[in-house]
């Protein structure tokens, strides 16, 4: 019972704590979004580490994304990502259709300019997760109609 | 499994994040403290009001506060109080053996002067918990053996 609150209330306030103090122009907001990232990156270090002690080793990067979408997702939004597409030539879709962080706004349209900031922890969550997998990647992310969202995935070949 | 480690990891790197930028005189450090106390205290609010949805009625002082011992401290922590006592004057105090918020210290002496920005969130959780089911209070923490931990919370009587 209410298991992802903690988790969803603290973040919030995360936000609210790093936007409250921006002037809110444009370089400041991009700002804000960036260490919203970091901080999701070093989260999902962490939290990868943790969760991947005692998995076999992975086959191969479409097992490392499943990984993600499946034991990952589950720890920290206690839900399975609903859909999972590739190109297989490195670019995934992870499709959350009722994705947690979300789903405290307003489905109104005039809310969907907020949403980058209530993304932008997540993308680097994934990002920092991949990465300690050794796949390096660039995740963006985007919302059409809420509280469903899309992740992007692209995996940087080295 | 691991279903604290996103609350966790989140936590540390909220502290990280406030208390980075300072610059560490005394002022500063018990400007971070009180504003994780706030942040603390907001989190309870929203945290309590979902759990107590569909709940009855509180008989009294005591049984909330072994609601907040019971079902709320397991929300948050996954574990229970370990040991409530009161003196029956409006003083109660609430020991956690294994703190999970301290969990990630080294048990070191040298580390007990960083504990009181690992406390001041969770203190604030308490107050703000008390707060919205009417029970104004005022609430301090200390450490004696990491990551052993007591909560000390007076009751303002109105």
């Amino acid at each position: 019972m209410a298991d992802e609150a903690p988790f969803q209330f603290l973040h919030s306030e995360l936000i609210q704590y790093i936007t409250k103090s921006a002037e809110s122009g444009d370089t400041e907001n991009a700002r804000n979004i960036t260490k919203l990232e970091i901080m999701g990156f070093r989260v999902g270090q962490g939290l990868i580490e943790r969760l991947t002690k005692d998995t076999v080793r992975f086959k191969d990067e479409l097992d490392i994304m499943k990984f993600i979408c499946k034991d990952f997702w589950t720890c920290v939004f206690k839900k399975q990502i609903d859909n999972l597409r590739t190109n297989h030539q490195g670019i995934y879709v992870l499709q959350d259709n009722k994705f947690r962080l979300l789903s405290q706004l307003s489905a109104g349209k005039q809310y969907l300019e907020q949403a980058p900031k209530y993304l932008a922890f997540t993308c680097g969550l994934v990002r920092g997760a991949l990465s300690n997998l050794g796949v390096k990647s660039i995740v963006t992310a985007e919302v059409s109609v809420m509280p469903a969202c899309k992740f992007q995935v692209m995996i940087q070949k080295m």
